[in-house]
């Protein structure tokens, strides 16, 4: 399927199913609104799913991983080999995610998007854009057929996703040096001022962070083709950034909640929201990271995070976390009883 | 068992697991403190239950309604039969409280502490302290010697639940004007003006804020056995209130986790700590409610909400949405590799 195509089916959430929704909530037996942003959720995801009754819903984690030329340039508190380790634990099911997906009852779906050496493993789908980036600041991290192809890929996933029954894709992210991809891309964007997008990723001290902002400048002086989001992408972004876009797209295509993580994911859910405009309005914001860009990113996206814990681990860690409170929003709507069904009085309040 | 024997048996979170879980959690393939609020709640709970692995946990919702003479005052959006009617509902399995625990895998506690009228039913525990507490700017709310009862009703429940196996006790409360109660604790105990400490509850309007703090104000000068912590409770608290005090205090001395709810749970808890001072250490908060009182309830007890949903509905609805929290918490630290095991670089950040 054409970019084109693909962009073409992403319709705007159904309000009639939001307004039915919302309708059916204030039946239920509590004071009207009283359970505040997860009311919210649930009329969210009556939107994106068109329905009134969306729950139960099947979730998967679609994690993601790829080098980035960037690391060369010392804006990481770990070595680039770590991308490929992690890559290997998520397989062997010991990393953080492994844990928090299984925890929430999801699927854990891991992608080499293009980590340098290939881990070669059953549990790997293996992707591979190339064997990491190349160095932003001196031209274009990758391609634009690349990016393309990218992007092809992860909508591929989604709809395979989809037609096994998948209904809530959370997106997840690993890389070194990916939030120097990620700050660069919401500089080009949002836009934004490199210093005001940079922040200490997983643990870099006061001089990486300047390195770091030095970094995503120049990317953005070496890179003339930004102005456009497939430009930008291909020139600032990552190859797991790249394939993320393109599980935004296709899970807001067939009609899933996209269930952002942290600030890698929501530059690449920017990076789809601006290749279509009805992208932003299916995606759920898990959590905000303390990256000083992700509240510009989910500001621009209008979305409102549900968990503020100080992650910035990466991986959907954050993603996996909301997983129980969309099943909770959508398992009010299902199952409590109305004032009328209860005996209950209603104040109307 | 008197109240001092209970309050003799709660001991000081252990140090040395707490170390202990950090020094696991700092092994474990993440940056250090990567995952943020969620490594201290492990960190935490390993403390309170005085292990380094203290997971999987085994979780019940406690829900204690009463009714309470402060509602004469018009300073609730419901009328006082919704009271009974929601503990019937509670009953039935239709409340909100019945959805999100079973969505949470928590057993789920139904207590009648004191409704005007008793609901009859097989899943209520009949605690009955009185029908309803007295007009507390009359008088005393009730006599310490029913506080005292509450207390030792409360602390029963928690060690039969220990000796079920019970883990995590999750408080919750229904009451129409129970939030007047615990606002008038607040004020005496922290201390605080009612101005400071009253908030809307379940959503009454302005008019009815006014009288909520002259009914607090008035129910302080009404009571001037209000200095120590049990009168305050006797004078100004809650059937429900009481009993939850109870459940706190002996939850503690088993060393349970203690997960409280929003403002009326939160002001038992301070009641809880005023009379044993390391009862606020095995406590964790869920959420933070609109109600002004709750943040100042929460910093007297040192503790940072997980969750900041805008929730105000009380029923544990606040906790039992947190304990999948604590469910990903235990499970991280038991289940995540180590550096060493999945052959990942450690760059000691």
């Amino acid at each position: 399927m054409s970019l084109e195509a693909l962009l073409a089916r992403i319709e705007p959430p159904g309000d009639a199913a939001a307004r039915a929704a919302q309708a059916a909530l204030d039946a239920k037996t509590k004071p009207r609104g009283s359970l505040g942003e997860l009311e919210a959720l649930a009329v969210r995801i009556a939107a994106i799913r068109g329905t009134a009754s969306p729950g139960p819903l099947t979730a998967a984690v679609v994690v993601a991983a790829g080098d980035h030329g960037y690391a060369a340039r010392g804006v990481s508190a770990y070595p680039q080999e770590v991308t490929a380790q992690m890559l290997a634990n998520f397989a062997a099911g010991g990393a953080a995610i492994n844990v928090l997906a299984r925890e929430a009852g999801a699927r854990l779906v891991v992608v080499d998007a293009g980590v340098l050496r290939p881990v070669e493993h059953a549990a790997i789908r293996p992707v591979r854009l190339g064997a990491g980036t190349a160095d932003a600041t001196e031209g274009p991290a990758m391609t634009r057929e690349q990016a393309l192809a990218g992007i092809a890929a992860g909508a591929e996933l989604a709809a395979e996703l989809a037609r096994e029954g998948i209904e809530v894709v959370a997106l997840g992210d690993m890389g070194i040096a990916n939030t120097t991809a990620a700050s660069a891309l919401c500089a080009a964007l949002l836009p934004a001022e490199p210093v005001a997008v940079c922040g200490r990723g997983t643990g870099i001290d006061e001089e990486g962070l300047a390195r770091k902002v030095d970094t995503v400048a120049r990317a953005l002086v070496a890179n003339d083709d930004v102005a456009d989001p497939l430009g930008a992408l291909a020139a600032l972004g990552g190859h797991e950034i790249a394939f993320l876009v393109g599980v935004c797209l296709g899970a807001a295509a067939e009609g899933a909640v996209v269930l952002l993580d942290g600030f890698v994911t929501g530059a690449a859910a920017l990076v789809a929201a601006r290749l279509a405009p009805y992208a932003a309005g299916r995606m759920v914001a898990s959590h905000r990271s303390p990256e000083p860009g992700h509240p510009l990113v989910l500001a621009d996206l209008r979305l409102r995070p549900l968990l503020d814990l100080g992650l910035r681990l990466g991986e959907g860690s954050g993603a996996a976390l909301a997983l129980p409170l969309v099943g909770a929003a959508v398992a009010i709507l299902a199952d409590m009883a109305t004032f009328e069904a209860a005996g209950v009085t209603d104040a109307g309040r």
